[in-house]
């Protein structure tokens, strides 16, 4: 609620506030004042569809009623407490979480909680040291982790480390099985997972630097891994491939560490993604939607011998709002709801339907959209030139920006659509729609989209 | 809310949480069920006043009513927004910080926001690096700068760092002026700065190892200080030392960053601790009590040159969650608060009377407590042996076991006393009480304090 | 000379010796008494006819007169000298080498001394991180640069790190292109180079991890290379490869640093191995026989602009012993040798004969032999298994013990072999004999090869 | 032996030498052509007494006929050998080291041999990692250890890393006890080794940074001293010191790492430096005197408990000249004449008449020299300010170039005196005379400076 104008408030971020966040990434900056299910309103009011849900922290819809009430509760109970004390959510949030991952990976477990997906890999890479005595790990090339300063050198983009001075902790970058654009320029249907054994026969020699063949050890204690590629443009890996990496890691004693946080809690149609790939990791990271966006909460489930106390004793890590009673009392009702509800039925009908109307569209326009596809409720369309390949980021900047004009007209009414730019080339739609979002919404998104499409590329529809 | 009775949650808590963090620093660890003013409540209802407020997050009280209408507020119109897009709260809060510093510094600046101090802490150092092109650092024994890795690498702990790999980054540790146990034995009265003159010297010769003479460069490009410390004590440094440190550092183009994530927000006070000493710090780092702990939200401000969009452009960091509207929404009205409130007198006065009844205490128990001090309503206690000097570790925990057993009696009722152990020995109360304490909540406190120390050192009252 | 027995001398070895070197991978160890031309002769006077020379290191055969003439010399006139102060033959060699590159490479620069290659390499890394700001490098697969902690980050294999804590400078290894066994299963007649492709696409966007288009800008600061490699098996790159590297590396930026500590002094037919290639490197790294094995010394040329004194000025590196009288003599000497007679020719032919020689050998047991190459007198032969492919190490290790026996009998007398084994599987003899040796010495090693090849393997045969 | 004239030696000098080492210190850089006994001869056959025997790394005169005959009698026999294989020399000579080291340290031990100071450092802290697991050491302010970049990270002056990019393992230094300028303002005579307190204090608590007392472990693996400092301008420790920091550490499990490259091999009176403090150390690393400097021989002695086989295996290091053949022959030679010949009594004797001279020399130009002191055959002259004290860095170096002239006279002929400036303030000569100096040519070197001093400070003497 302010007394400013929008002139006036942009005339004071231009003064006060930093600009090395992501927020003039558009310029200039674009303003909300209103969220509510699938929807941002701006301050004339006009909705904007969005489609990517605060990169997926808002699964259950903006303003879900019942997280509310939950987090009122909440406050009119226990609304702070030093995290050096108990308080049940914690506990509960933490046992819930215990048992569900129990049951998927048939493997015991714990939880730590943080606030920022960041320092929830940071405990984790705490949790890989301390059981290893390793500090280099493998990620993936498009891989993204965080930009704290460990997890920036885990993730793979050059660009965060640019600045930042020398990162002794730098990951090996390994290529992802992003078979659109296959690194090795092979066809998935035959390629026999060809990336894989590249990687694979790194372990081949001492000669390759990653492994004493004497000693039986590897220079890198863990992989990384991004079960579908977030920040890199919702990319989803072949059938086989992670569990064919994830026996290669095992026979080297190397940790799989599943970073969840964007792809967790049902976006990809299963509590976690690295499910739809048939894969128990060694340790899972968590957050954004775990309370919907309602508070930074965030954490790690690790194997219990890689966690137990007395492995990973009392003043192991810390932070002030580490468990703190809003969060887990949120994330608490948001687990819950994921146990009531059939949320992988709901993300696989959804998304399929959304993920069909996304191909017609790639039909109607072959010479703008190169590649779909689609997990559960994780969908890509990646913006390509005409021969339907080249990456195209200038229109898909084009179309990003036109989108949030918030001056298109559709059902008798104006509105704006959000989409999130990402991928390697920065030509790739990533969307993550509310498990909220009707049809009809959905039917109105591929309507606004084509109406941006036509708008951006007039010539090549 | 739980249905789960407190041996179900423990045995819960035995097998689904980590114990990496700080809850089994006391054993069996302690659960609340409600909090309120300065006061957290167990599972019997049993009422414990809180001198330490969650490490002075919670400065303004529990549950404070104002901050509880404003987090309400904004659930019901912006609960949610991606951070790349702006709201006007973030705005505001930014400007009205880079105001209140303006006019405090004498110099513009920007905010920067984050959730979790040491996140902060990260974005700060990224801004140092960026701004110097160098990576180490110095800080002070006993600081304390937070958890992630490269937070720990400036925090002097080597406990924090020591099962975790190589740190690259390490900070060069300098004593800190604790003037009750002086490092070099010196007496305040009489020592001219001895330490500060110690730092200096360390810069007159290339062979002292911190600076080139040739070049006029420092392999150091910052000091990060607590102008008073927070983990390590609540220690306040002698008039005088933190201008001739700037003094020193300007001279050699070292930064000072002043961590406040503690003693900001009015704890010792004033908004900035360092404001007591005189000093314009470089850059500002601030969390906790920002929210009054409803949310994680922490910031840094630094100097126009070393944060202007010409040096620290877009996407120079990034957090899903750094300036969450929930979070800067209380933030704002926290800030707003202060301004409206002179905090400088209520924490001046209601810090005299405490430290008053505080050193009654030690004139009564001169044989446990060694040492006491106050700035603001940052208190300290030292607890040592008999001769008042040797830190007395045993006895500060069990003071601090017994207060959390719930059954001193006081005005009539059963209460228990809730403090924080910390300072280079483990000996210290650090008091943080609500800025909300009544006079009556101080004697009792006093009187508790009372109890629990013939309790437990029956033999030295 | 010494007055003890075998047995005496073995027992102090096994007391007072560390067992660190590569002396014990022999057990037990092999002494010799005497060295001369092509041959070192054990305690009883039996001639091993040495096709290793010392890893290349005296190409001008043992105990060459000339140069010992020219030691003797210097020892009478000038034995010791700090190198704080100039003498004649430093100043003479590091011109004699500064215009045999200028000629070369087409390029002014300056010479560098230090002792032992691997202090060489370090001061290549001082002269590329202060060029260039950065502290990366690329370096390949089964590359070796030395032994240094710093050295040893850039050589490829872990097994140099592992027992030695955290390498904060860890090289990204490249494949080399090692066409017999391609690591990508393609055939060097149509490949097309695809090796260096894979290099260059990893450019292509900022998710690759080494560049960040915007800036344009690489991580890495440059690309350590071996022509040939040399512990890696001698293994000579196809036509193209290096030109098209220097192409990829100039248009970003990145430095080639050219190591010829083994393949230097005509060991590749060309003064530098990297001649052969049609490239200019940045920078070139010596060692080994620049003394023919009489003096450690060494040195690193760099391109003007690296290393002028306005960028790498006094003091900026120092040894006690880097550019001594005794090493600089000897050294020029070595210098003019190569200028007053033909290496390349003698090189080339010798070379060709010993290969055709070898070829003979292959052609003889395919069953054993499964791969042969030479360029100038650096020639390899791979040990495989009957299939011709897979590495035999165990049979390599067992012919480099039986020539060592000293009971073979070739032209009517006792003999031994000394050979080199090396290669990413440990199965390559890595064979750099003396460029005295004649054809009948030559005919010799191959009868003696001969012998061992049907000692050890007389089933495939 | 050159034809060319200087002008043209400087000219290519210009042209195609690095100015990277210390050549330039003096400029232009100052040419020899002779050596022997204690006298270095310019082109013009002009004789420079010389006081510091190339850093102390010939001390037994130059052209010592001896070793000549020892090294020359090597060339006709063993000139060369790859150190993969044995011979004598290297065996005697280890077994020797060893044998003196037990008796004089009472424990047994192994030496590994390298070439060049600074790899034999390298190869202490790979000992030190691999025994510990601990990459981090602790190093003394005003110590040298070598220039590689390892080395250089322990090496206290910032001038050797400020252009070379982040050291990961930079050492933590602390003061040494150089008492003519107490970094505490102390008095020698009653200071109870407060600097030494001030160290062990470190470990008091773990917010000093370097321990976890709940672990009982240091962040720090080792401390390297040099016992008398070298570059530091051979500073001399008070009785105790050392006696009481290897108390301290051996009670922390801190290894001693002692540095005798240049204080080793009698310059101090004895074997080892470290033998007048009554001190044994864990490890002694030595170099320089050990070939009396004909060849960069240097080496490492560990306790054997850090350097068995079983804990320090075959090829733990490696170097191509480590035990090469020459070296170790003339190293061999110097052991045994220093068995032979009692060093002990010659330094004391000769050291003692040398300080009495520069004592009165002291006493004649108090405005000149502020401080003398010697141990052994090592000796110091603090040129200082008027008041005796500043340190005149300007009068030393004008001193040294004036000596570098030549065109003193003395007994009847011209002369120049080759002296070293080193010290924390570059103020101090460091005097390091041939052991086969006499009492003569000791009062010609005390002429020499007595005429220096009256030409360079005419109006202070």
């Amino acid at each position: 609620m302010t007394d400013k104008s929008q002139a006036e408030l942009l005339a004071l971020e231009r003064k006060y506030c930093s600009w090395g966040d992501t927020v003039h990434y558009l310029d200039p900056p674009k303003s909300f004042a209103r969220s509510e299910g699938s929807f941002l309103y701006d301050h004339d009011g006009v909705p904007y569809l969005d489609l990517q849900m605060w990169y997926s922290a808002a699964n259950f819809g903006y303003a879900n009623p019942r997280l509310h009430r939950v987090l009122t509760r909440q406050l009119e109970t226990l609304p702070q407490l030093a995290c050096q004390y108990l308080h049940a959510e914690k506990v509960e949030l933490a046992a819930a979480i215990g048992r569900l991952n129990a049951s998927r990976f048939g493997m015991g477990g714990r939880v730590h909680f943080n606030v920022g997906g960041s320092q929830a890999i940071e405990d984790s890479l705490k949790i890989v040291r301390n059981a290893t005595g390793k500090t280099l790990v493998f990620a993936f090339m498009g891989g993204y982790h965080g930009r704290t300063l460990a997890a920036s050198a885990i993730t793979s983009s050059y660009r965060y480390r640019r600045r930042f001075g020398h990162f002794s902790d730098r990951a090996h970058f390994v290529p992802f099985p992003y078979c659109f654009r296959c690194p090795y320029e092979k066809k998935v249907e035959d390629c026999g997972l060809y990336c894989l054994k590249q990687f694979e026969q790194s372990f081949d020699t001492e000669y390759n630097s990653f492994w004493d063949p004497k000693a039986g050890e590897s220079e890198f204690s863990a992989f990384y891994v991004e079960p579908i590629q977030g920040t890199g443009g919702y990319v989803i890996p072949p059938p086989g491939y992670f569990a064919g990496l994830k026996k290669i890691l095992d026979e080297r004693h190397i940790l799989m560490v599943d970073d969840e946080i964007q792809m967790g809690f049902y976006r990809a149609g299963k509590l976690w993604a690295i499910e739809n790939f048939g894969v128990a990791p060694d340790i899972v990271v968590f957050g954004k939607a775990l309370t919907n966006g309602l508070n930074p909460l965030s954490g790690v489930w690790a194997r219990e011998d890689l966690i137990s106390p007395a492995v990973f004793p009392p003043g192991s890590t810390h932070s002030t709002f580490s468990s703190n009673t809003l969060g887990t009392a949120v994330g608490l009702d948001v687990v819950r709801m994921t146990e009531e509800c059939d949320y992988e039925a709901i993300t696989r009908r959804k998304g399929a339907y959304f993920l069909a109307r996304i191909r017609d569209l790639q039909g109607r326009y072959p010479k703008v959209i190169g590649h779909t596809d689609g997990m559960g409720m994780a969908l890509r369309i990646e913006i390509c030139g005409e021969d339907g390949f080249r990456p195209d980021r200038d229109l898909a900047d084009r179309i990003f920006a036109e989108g949030m004009k918030g001056d298109l007209h559709a059902r008798g009414r104006r509105m704006g659509l959000v989409l999130d730019v990402g991928g390697y080339y920065k030509n790739v739609f990533t969307l993550a729609p509310s498990f909220t979002i009707t049809e009809q919404e959905i039917d109105l998104g591929i309507e606004a989209l084509d109406q941006l499409i036509r708008r951006c590329a007039p010539d090549r529809v």
